[in-house]
């Protein structure tokens, strides 16, 4: 399939970005700190429709198509020419030519434009469609890890009786010892903000409360489901207790959240008295700022704005530039937050590069900091504090 | 009475905004979605200043005049040439202009600048102070619908024993189902933020639930004020129940809201279990990131930043750029929400041109959509969205 | 000790500010209307760093520096030219040199180079570590007032037994007289944000219910600590009656406060029924949008961004724009809210000037305002506001 290249990620913009942060920018390898696969099978537009729509639950309705959305449009701007497509093709001839491409061609095609050294790959969500880690590093080069979602990993502990609830404590630790040493292993991720918001109480519960709370998860009917307090704050000390990372969905996210109960501020009361292993505020939008000042405000929390930035298109630089308010810049980490569509992985890469570009470009022009300066800072959060955070 | 006319709306900015998108901004023919009439009557100065500044129930203070704010700075800039005065004329040059000025006069004069082809109005709020939708239409050019409130609604129905508490679920169902048919209502609004927040039981309530609220409510002395969360949630669980768009007052309004309670995330439990009709989201600042939000995650959310457009002024472009944030074009629309002085009616129009203009336009300028497309966005947010919504 | 001199205010972005008021904001004497005094001593690498990391209570860690963050980014640029570096030296190379620096030799350095003619200074916190107001006077240039702080003002009345808690209500009350006509004293301040948050009953307790939480908290061991409600509600009401302008701090600030218990808009019950003295929010990042509304819906309601214009360094200029969304130009105020190094009492002042000129000449140039309303516009914020609320 003859396909075609990235347009410069500065195209455009070029006589914003001084020329030394601009070619920096086009080439420094970066790691993902959290991102999924890509789809193992060819999808129909429905499909292809949903996938980039992060809020609903519903299909795309017919009158209307999310090509005319922010996110729309930096595909078609973005990866119509990596399909060898003019930029900005209309969605339908993108659409058709998509489809001539099997799902492992369209990521060979696009994933390698991405830029990307290190997939930090999320594992826990519908993994039997999407590639695996080691896949997905395959397909798009460079090396990959993985992070333990901790609800998942109490429900596979506690699906079909396999661990009898008086066991349930012993056996999390147990799994996240193993975890802790597995070196493909870097981290683990709670989505406490789809299952409780962040509003409870995050004492750290006794193992006879853990203990009660697992009798009666898996007296319900049906697959378990971690969604109770106590359930969730066990996973998360015990993580803490394991030196393990700790990634947080905050924010943007579909609409099972309860967004407003996802703002990270609601977090204090963990944050407080945590052990100091690092915390990892994921996506934020649109608590962001809220975000920041927590990474300022304690040494052990980091954020990124990945996923936010893929649905903000062309108004990502508007939160590249928020998200660089008040945190230190070793507290800021990149991500993506892909997940399925190769485009996704892709455009995270794109649109950061040219964020970052266009926001310290302009500290270096009229002279807030040096081009040193904004370069290292782009390392930093592109690449070596991932490399602190996990341990890489 | 010789006046003038509306300076070129990219005036000062015309390099930012390529031709074509400038042009079509200049001329589209608005749906302005969400709007009131203007003052039948001349007002002092007191009364015009105290109109101009949203969140006050107060006199404007004799220490300042609301002319030295953003809304003020932008009445001087573009409206002073509709009177004949130079742009940016000092506020009491204006405010003498403008008394030579009757108030059909002054309509006349400011509101076909507003190029609106359908003005719908909301007629609820202080009727006898304000024109008619008719005549709006009729001093403005262009044609008019109605929204019917739903609070007033149903205070219309108990006023002074009208309808007796036991025959109110009947008598509410019976006015909205003609409401339904009426060729010129084509939606609802509720004010829930101002009678109670978001934060109340959304649940459908039983008919005797509601008879008894009636009853209570009809029992206090002097008028019916709907604010009981059972009656209102009534009214707009039956507004759905009879197909009909329902119109939300979110954030940015008087004082008398708890403005943190008109959090358009609180409407997350109505959100997700309601029937499927369009629900609008009005004004949402400085919720409108959350507004885009909800837009991007229902299907059946739309969401508009009138009145805040007006308030921010010079600042609307911001504004106007963060609502393009995450939402998908189909579900923003326009509107001014303007009350009172026809300033506010052109004002709505003007400076959403120009945001759009120059938000658009840079996403052209740097490659980030085409000119049809941002043609195509200014056509979604400014007229088909709301004829789609609506069933113009 | 050879030291340099301010780089231009307008350094790199000349061609954006209209000359006029470039010139205006070079030269404008600023009130500063919440600072506090500068270090009295020399300190050591660890505690500069410290002072300089607003939100955390730790000491910075060793893998990183707080030089790699927006202010650093600004005292390397603004500050080192002031020590004789060229602009943007080094950290390393800054902190060497300001190490051959005593403490009021760094302070007579830097603190001129404000260009303040009034400090009025917050003089509850950490008092002993830092210059009295009459002190920083002299050292900066400028004359000083005094801010009283209400928690501290009850915390000294019942410190060691010296007021019995039967007497406390009419001591509060005669020590808010004596404020009263204290020349020097210009009003007070409560943190009622690090004591309990914004949502507590703000009723006007009576005196009885006073005496009886202060006898519960003289009971408790060790100093006395105004953490409850009731005491707290009492120093505001008191203050009001005295006719007393009111600073609260609002947002940014330590981890010891719960920053979403300081949304301003949780002081709706206050704002709404207490007497109309002027109340000045103070920082209110990130919801200075908030705050802005609600100065522009209660006449007495004053804000400014102080803290955090330090803290966003080159993002200081959004943060100013975004504070010029709503609120009257009558009702917005300058503030450093320095604390210790003399380079945030310099800083504040230097971004505050550029971020106006950016945020102001745009609107000048692109014909949104007249040079003179934005000159206009910087001296009601940068001074007469100031005046105007504390009657200087």
């Amino acid at each position: 399939m003859p396909v075609g290249e990235l347009q410069d990620v500065f195209d455009g913009v070029q006589a914003q970005v001084p020329e030394g942060l601009a070619d920096h920018l086009r080439t420094v390898a970066l790691v993902d700190h959290h991102v999924h696969g890509t789809f193992t099978e060819a999808v129909d537009r429905a499909t292809f429709e949903f996938s980039i729509n992060e809020g609903s639950n519903d299909p795309v309705p017919t009158w209307m198509t999310q090509f005319d959305s922010p996110l729309g449009l930096s595909i078609r701007r973005w990866c119509a020419p990596l399909l060898g497509l003019p930029p900005r093709a209309d969605g339908e001839v993108y659409w058709k030519r998509r489809c001539e491409f099997g799902p492992d061609e369209l990521a060979t095609t696009m994933l390698p434009a991405a830029g990307v050294s290190r997939w930090i790959v999320d594992t826990g969500f519908k993994g039997d469609r999407i590639t695996p880690h080691r896949r997905l590093a395959e397909l798009a080069g460079g090396q990959s890890s993985e992070i333990v979602r901790l609800e998942r990993l109490a429900e596979d502990l506690l699906v079909d009786g396999g661990t009898a609830a008086e066991d349930f404590p012993d056996a999390m630790r147990s799994a996240l010892a193993r975890a802790a040493v597995d070196p493909v292993v870097v981290g683990t991720k709670t989505i406490v903000a789809y299952r409780t918001g962040f509003d409870i109480d995050w004492s750290r519960p006794t193992d006879a409360d853990v203990v009660t709370r697992a009798r009666e998860l898996t007296a319900r009917p049906g697959p378990p489901r971690i969604d109770d307090p106590i359930l969730i704050a066990f996973g998360v000390h015990e993580a803490a207790a394991h030196q393990l990372p700790i990634q947080v969905h905050v924010g943007f996210g579909d609409r099972d959240l309860d967004l407003h109960r996802s703002d990270p501020l609601l977090l204090l009361p963990l944050l407080r008295t945590m052990p100091p292993v690092p915390v990892l505020l994921l996506h934020c939008y649109p608590f962001h700022r809220q975000a920041g000042y927590l990474a300022q405000a304690f040494d052990h929390v980091n954020f990124d704005v990945g996923l936010a930035i893929n649905y903000l298109g062309a108004r990502s630089t508007g939160l590249v530039a928020e998200a660089l308010d008040t945190a230190p810049f070793a507290k800021q980490l990149y991500s993506s937050d892909a997940f399925g569509p190769p485009e996704l992985h892709v455009l995270g890469s794109v649109l950061w590069r040219r964020a970052m570009g266009l926001v310290l470009g302009e500290w270096v022009r009229t002279g807030d900091c040096t081009e040193a300066d904004a370069i290292r800072i782009v390392d930093m959060i592109g690449m070596t504090n991932a490399q602190r955070v996990y341990g890489l």
